[in-house]
């Protein structure tokens, strides 16, 4: 199927790589020998949280299956954590692959974003969110983890 | 946490519970002892995807999370396939948690939908797809798989 797939090689010049290799700082939720959950920098909503597998793949279409079991299984400790913190209505959980579908780093990410009834979620790569709402954010989230 | 959580109890008189009794039809794509992949029957575009685990539960919130990883191992499948039968740009995956973010089957299930750059998303939810077309897109990501 690779031949038909036609997606670009992965560059680890990318911020979520940079973050992993701690060349750049992120809110650390959460992480483990595979896998890394951090508060997403330009939130969709309050609590909006990021699941980043280690290993390197541009996306889903090209990752290891065995990365991708173990990235849901943190996917839905988030769900349930950031429910949890936020008292959410619901939560909604993304994965963009290619930019048609709206991917803007290129590295597998899954994004975990509380919903409340009757809000609207803002625009991706809106608007950075300070520093100290988002550590306190983590720090609601920590709480249920 | 799930007393924080509060979700509502699983009810199996919802739609892909009773496909998954065989008591209403599906255009089926896939299916082993754990996962069904279908056609959507209201795709939001053509060859979306509805992944669904056999066991019941409400959402990832109450989900087995061995069932999770099942589940997505068949996603990935899927979001090759769909995207090299519709030389699609990229694909989007998504998963809806409780009526604020979007649900409306209350049984786990992964949106699997392809994208071309340029081209809007439909509504979800909105026109009943012609049985023949569902056929005939099921049988180009077969082709694939």
């Amino acid at each position: 199927m690779a031949d038909e797939t036609h997606i670009a090689e992965y560059e680890d010049d990318n911020i979520f790589a940079k973050i992993l290799r701690g060349e750049i700082p992120a809110t650390k939720l959460y992480e483990d020998d595979d896998v890394i959950a951090i508060m997403d920098v330009m939130p969709q909503a309050p609590g909006h949280v990021l699941v980043i597998p280690r290993k390197p793949s541009r996306n889903l279409l090209d990752a290891d299956p065995v990365v991708v079991g173990k990235a849901m299984a943190v996917v839905q400790k988030m769900a349930q954590a950031v429910k949890a913190a936020f008292k959410a209505d619901g939560v909604f959980i993304a994965q963009f692959n290619e930019p048609a579908a709206g991917q803007t780093v290129f590295h597998l990410h899954f994004h975990v974003i509380p919903r409340h009834e009757g809000v609207d979620l803002k625009r991706h790569s809106g608007v950075m969110e300070e520093s100290a709402v988002l550590s306190a954010n983590a720090e609601k989230i920590r709480e249920h983890l």
